[in-house]
This record gives C-alpha cells, structure tokens and sequence, in this order.
C-alpha cells in the first residue's frame, strides 16, 4: 500500500468531526504556550476555555471528603496513622471509615477490577437509583465506565449492525454521538430540538425525522437524548420524556438517556428515563415492559466535577440477556474502568449523610458550587441579553448557554473568504481577540439558516464577560 | 427491526472472542463468590486468579513513592501541612516536591488534561527513551493513553482502511489484537511464532504469512511484535528485532511494538525497536528514514504493575503528519487518559534516583518486586517440568509461562462431547478442581494439533502450584 497517509486511513475515522477539541481548541492551548513563555503581543493575558465542561481547570473545587477519601485509597498506610490523620489532618472518622470498606471491595485500587466494575460500587449504585426513582434498581445491569464518553461508545458499538443502522441524535448534540456514529460508518438520523420552546423535544420533529429515515431505508434502532441538554442546558419535562419513552416503545427504539448534567438544574426538575419508565410501566401493566433503556451518568459534571479522573456509568433496563453477554465482552477487551475513578463514583453516588462527621462541610462545598454555577449563568446570560443581535433563553441546566447570533451579510462575506462558517468565523475573530474560546454551533448542529456559539458558565468573575461583550460590539461594528 | 437480541447486533463485535476474561474467568468469579458466602462443597478455600497479569490482586505491593505522591495529588491540602507529612507520616521531601511539580503541571488531577496527555509529563518520556535507548525523542510524537490496550485500540483503528486492510499479529498473541481487528472488521494475518525455539520470530514464516495474505487479495498494513511476548513469555534478541524491521521496511508495513513488559526480563536484555531502529537508520544513512513504528509502554506490567490505573503511552516514529493529526483528533473524542495515571506514568518513567531522600526504599521495593517473580517463575517452571505431558521453556520473560500439553485421545473424546476444545476442557476441569484459573492455548492461538495453556507466575506461594500438579497427576490417570 505504500505509507501512511489521509488518504488510506480508516475513512471513518477521517470523516468524524469533534470540534469540542477542534481547530479553535488548538490554537487556544496555542495561545496559553504563547503566553506562560512571556509573549506580550496578544491583546490578553489570560486564556479562558469556556470550549468544554471542564470545571476543575476553572474555579471548581474538588469535594473534600471524595479527595480525603480517594488519598487514603492511593496511600492505605496511611489508615495505619489514625490518630495523625484525624489530629494531625483534620480526616472525619467516616472519610477512614469509607477508604477502608472501599479498600476492601476492591483491593488495591492499582488492580484491575472485573469488566463491569467492583461489584459493592454497582450496589450502591442501585440503591442510589432506587432512592433517586423510586423504584428499584439490579446492580447485575450496571456497568462502571471511563467517563460517560466509554459508556456511548460501547452501546454504539453494540447497536451499529450495519451501515443502514440508524440512530436519532437531537440537533444541536454533543458531537461524541455523531462522531462516533461516524467512526462506525452507521447512520446518524438527526432530529432538530425546538428553539422556540427552551430547545425541548418536538415528538412531531423526531416522529418526522424517523419516517424519513424509515423510507430512505435506514434501520432506526435507537434513540439519544440528552437531558439536560448539551449544549442547550434545556430541562425536559416529565411530559416530555414520557413522550419520548411512547415513541421509542412502539417503535421498539433502544432509549440512550444521556443524564451526565442530572445534577445541574436550575428550573424545574430533573426527570429520569428510568423513574418515568417505571411509573409508566406501573400506570400501564404490560404495555411498556419491552422498552430497552440504557441510562448513562458520570462523575465529570454536576457538583463533582471530576472529569479528569474518568469515571461513569450505565445502567441497562429490559436488554436481551444474550445482547448485555456481547456488552460485558466488549467492555472486558478494555478490561476494566479506572478503578480509582469507580471509587469516586461510589462516593457521588453515596455521599455524607446528615449527621455523619463529614456532613456539614460536604453539604457546604456542594451548594457553594450549586450557587456559583447559577451565578455565573445568570451573569453571562444578562450579558448576552444585552448584546445586539444575540439571542439567548433562559439558564436551565448543565453548564452551558447556547445562544442564537445574527450577523451582517458582510461578516458572512469575510466568513466565505476564509473558507468559514459565520459562526466559525465569529469565535476564531474572538479568540484571537479576547482569548475566550468557545465553540460554534455548526460544531453541535443548528438548524440551517441559524447560527449559534456553545459557552460554558464555569470561568469565575466577570472580566471575561465584558471582555466578550466589548469584542461583540467592535465585531458588529466592524462588519456592519 | 424489532428489539435487540444477540442476531441483530452487531456482527463484528459478535464474532470477537477475548478469552482472558472468557468463561473462564466468568465462572472462576462464581466460585469466588460462592466461597465468600461460606459455600464449603467445593475442593478448595480460595480461588488463584493466574488467567491474567493483575500483580496487585495478588501479592505484589505498589511502589511507596508512587503512591504516596499520589495521595497529594487527590488531596492537594495536605501540602499545606508538611511539617505532618515529614514528622507524623515519614513523607520524604521529593515526595512532596514531585506533588507539586506534578500540581503544577496538570492543575487538578480532577481536570481534563490535553487530548494527548499532560505536556510536561510528554517530555519526561521523552528523556526516559532518550536516556534508555541513547537516541533522542520528542514529546509532541508521544500520546498518553489509558493503559497500552487504549493505544492499541487508536493505532488500530486508524489502520483499518476496509474489510482487506490486514494486520500481521503473532500466534499466540495477546487477544486484544485479534478481538479489535475482529469489532473493525479488518483482517488478521496470523504468523506462528518458532516454539522450538523459545517462541522466537521467524522471518520466514513471516514472510510465508505475508505472501499468502498478499495472494489472498488482503492489503497488509501493519506488523504486531510483543516483546517480551505474551502469552509466550519470550524475549527477542537484537538480531530478531532487526529483521522484523528491515521486512517492515522493505514492505512498508507500520511496527506495533507492544513493550509492555520491558522490565519483565530475566534472559538477556530487552531491545527496544525505537533504539534497534535508530541504530539501523545510524548504520545506513538513508535506508530505513520512512520506518513508520508506535511503541506501546504501560504502568499496568513491570515492578510497577498499577493495571487497575488504566495508564499508558505510545511513541510514534516517522508517521505523517496528517496521519497524527487524524490520531489526535481519534482520541479527543474520548477526551485524555485519567490523570492520576498520566502522573502514574510520570513516576514510572522518572523515579527517584540514588542520592535521593525516596531512593533507597524504591530501590528495594523494585527489587523485591522483581526478585519475587523470578523466583516465582522458577519454582512454577520446575513443577511443570515433572509433570507427564507438559512441556515448558525456561521463563524468559513477561508473566507469562506457556507450556505445551499433550493429551489423551480419551481426553481429546471427552472434551469433544462437552463441544469445548481439548485445552479448554483441561482448564475447566482444573478450575472445578482446584479453583486455579489459567487460560487455554486456543484463547491465543496456537498451531493445530498442539495444546497450551497460559499461567501468570504472580500468585505467590507453591500451594497453589502443588494443587495443579495434584491435579495433573489425577487427570492423566483418569484419560489414560
């Protein structure tokens, strides 16, 4: 064949597209080398990666009782020097208590655990689940993985039969599933999420998108929502997802809900796949009870914010046993998941209790972060508001606001002669600009016509607000 | 379609077999937990997990530096009390030092890292191969990865252009090779390894393998060398390794160094194929300058053996450019390696050196560690070769030891009527027997007519060892 080259790579793999870590991302950690070895030319001087939830890099800040414990999992000789760790230290007897009993269930956090996960963190994942939904939960169908991200890829895997298997993705998305859909060479049936309505799901759009796909020959077998949204933070109703479950039932869909941002909430609440399943299930004996579900979390969002660490899991509802076989086989080629980062899952998922030593400060740090989020939402989303020609909804969730630009025919022109989108064009002339990375819409999806950028709310402050807002002003000017 | 059921999946990763965690390894975790709940019906108190290399489930302890710098990598406030590190918890100071260094680096172990790894922990392996192979390397060439079999699921992806793209993988090898290559739908091209002597490379059967695949219409992209090998143990002299890469040069064929066992020597020394070729390249200016090689290392074997971290790297050599950017863009879609086992791979690569506070202590961990197995491998080595029908090489090198066995046609009749192959069958009976689980021969390949099974030398002890050869003894008496 001759050597290596972009023509007789994986055309799969050559055709995918993830601009969350895209051009733009590049040439922001460009920039940051630029500056940390003194480069005083740029108008900045400071990089702000609004580009991906990445919270940790920002201003969040670990939980204490998860390090404390996850130090003693690294070091246990530590638990040999109780009296330093709790006089010397500052350590609760329940963060000792905790790293001991983790320590038991998996051994040594350097061996590999089985595929699936240690078995005692799927059980308090279960029990988790059942105080979140009410209903309960088979730690024989929850798989721990590395990230979210592994747990979409390996259900992915599963469902892509052929190149005519389908998958609905909602547009705007988080490009993991397009991406990977790609590298498969299966089919990504997209179906748009309403701008008019807070970016809620649209089951006439998504019936519509699937009987297209049905008379163009392709095999839907599943579909992903992402609730709350990314990169629309949109909070779907309960109505919502129960139309969703509806849709998926008679069609005989695969449901991925996509529930890595549960936690981030700032209207109304967060409803389960899995709790409305079951209550439909309960309201309706034998209807629902072949739904196929597989809801995915993470340690990398929310109020933990852990991303670095790599750790998720899923939860299978109503598989073929035959098809989780395959699903074990698959994870088991990778062998297991971080096994530190399925220590913290146990710990999100079981967290101090009140009463308990490490309670208070726990509950403290929690909603410190709770709060801040919302604040800085807020403060991004009035400054948007007061932007010409952007448009913006409400803060719901996740860590993402997604608003709408319009830009002058002469900004699309300049785009053109760039070989640009618009929105491309737009972000690249504010990185360079205010070093602000974010991401644009034709990155996530929009409907044609529109254009759109997805920032985090995760910098701390407001300077890089107004940093956004002076440069949106001189862009608009400039190009008017 | 209908819902999911194990016919309407997906095909590829169907058809993948990975017999390390296979049914084996499924029912030895039954009989673990039977034993656990107090089950006393079986012939045995304990299970021996020897079906796959996890020194930490076993006996080996984790290096004190690593883990103690890992501790205030997860609880960076403890840095704030060193005067306790130092005199309550006998911290040396270069733990504390590297801590910071490493803080320093990747902010939080919590944050995402760049795509390919933290940069400063890049470039201290590219001084750890500069300083192994006396050649230079370069850190924008190195990609940090979650173990080896992350890297090797990257490299793989890339190659596999379509169904005819083939890969040259050893038999017996490691079934990560032919499990991915099966999932991608690319073509193996098995060439058997000279067991008679000492599981070497041959480059004539190579080169037999090659041919017949070329004739067969496949479009061979790519030659996989474990060294030290694995299942077989065998460590490859300089001359070996020279000719693999002059075949690979002469046919353009990329080099997938699988290294992961470079310090699990205990015949003759390990050549790395970076080191090989650049020396190559040295002696004939101009000749081997387009060898396109990734080496594959891992924190997982080794004296380090921290699996259950999931960190590794890979080193590319004379890729193009674009081909990297198209890896690059692979592996952002999973986001980056965990960071507390990109920091693991740092201490791996950068350990404390004599003269140093931590030095003296490492110095006689590793030892012992590495002490231990080759004590291990020699006892376990030497039962087998008193056993009737098996036949064992010296133990070369990995943790591997990977006797031949022969048979009865009664047992070979036996196994037939269970549907299980000869070498499986064995293995099962000894699992029910005495609760050791090895893995046959047939999970890794081996030329017809020939039996096998794979054990670890990593249980400590000879217990374990006298109940296998117990076993043995009964079993060939019985299938006489």
């Amino acid at each position: 064949m001759g050597r290596l080259n972009i023509n007789n790579i994986n055309p799969h793999v050559r055709a995918a597209e993830y601009a969350v870590r895209g051009e733009l991302a590049v040439k922001s950690e460009e920039l940051r080398a630029r500056l940390s070895k003194g480069d005083t030319s740029l108008p900045f001087d400071k990089v702000v990666s609004a580009n991906i939830g990445n919270p940790q890099q920002l201003d969040q800040k670990p939980i204490t009782f998860f390090r404390q414990v996850l130090s003693l999992l690294e070091y246990p000789n530590l638990l040999e020097k109780e009296d330093v760790l709790i006089n010397g230290l500052g350590y609760k007897t329940d963060v000792i208590e905790r790293a001991k009993w983790l320590l038991k269930q998996c051994g040594s956090v350097g061996a590999y655990s089985a595929s699936s996960g240690v078995y005692a963190i799927k059980e308090s994942i279960a029990k988790f689940l059942e105080k979140r939904d009410g209903f309960s939960a088979d730690p024989d169908h929850i798989y721990l993985s590395a990230g979210a991200s592994s747990g979409v890829n390996t259900l992915l895997h599963i469902l892509a039969e052929s190149d005519k298997s389908g998958v609905l993705v909602p547009i705007p998305q988080y490009p993991l599933y397009t991406a990977t859909l790609s590298v498969l060479d299966a089919t990504c049936v997209p179906y748009y999420l309403d701008e008019s309505k807070a970016w809620a799901t649209d089951l006439a759009t998504i019936r519509g998108a699937y009987d297209k796909a049905k008379a163009d020959g392709v095999d839907v077998r599943a579909i992903v929502v992402i609730n709350p949204g990314n990169p629309t933070g949109a909070s779907l109703s309960e109505e919502d997802v129960r139309s969703v479950i509806d849709f998926a039932s008679k069609e005989k869909l695969v449901i991925m809900a996509d529930e890595v941002y549960q936690t981030n909430v700032f209207i109304g609440k967060f409803h389960s796949f899995k709790g409305v399943l079951r209550k439909l299930q309960q309201e309706n004996p034998g209807k629902y009870d072949d739904v196929e579900l597989a809801s995915l979390h993470s340690i990398s969002k929310g109020m933990v914010g852990e991303c670095g660490h790599r750790g998720g899991y899923f939860e299978l509802v109503g598989f073929d046993a035959e098809v989780e076989a395959a699903i074990y086989k698959f994870v088991s080629i990778m062998l297991c998941a971080p096994v530190i980062a399925q220590c913290l899952v146990e710990l999100m998922v079981n967290p101090p209790q009140p009463g308990e030593p490490s309670f208070e400060l726990y509950d403290k740090e929690y909603n410190a972060v709770a709060n801040g989020l919302r604040e800085r939402a807020n403060a991004l989303h009035k400054a948007f508001e007061q932007m010409e020609g952007v448009e913006c909804g409400e803060p719901q969730g996740a860590m993402y606001l997604f608003p709408s630009i319009t830009l002058s025919q002469k900004a699309i022109e300049a785009a053109k002669s760039e070989n640009r989108t618009p929105d491309e064009f737009y972000c690249m002339r504010l990185l360079e600009a205010t070093g602000v990375c974010v991401i644009p819409g034709s990155g996530f999806g929009q409907k044609e016509g529109t254009l759109h950028f997805r920032t985090t709310f995760l910098a701390p402050g407001t300077e890089w607000v107004d940093r956004i807002t002076k440069f949106h002003k001189e862009f608009m000017d400039k190009y008017r």
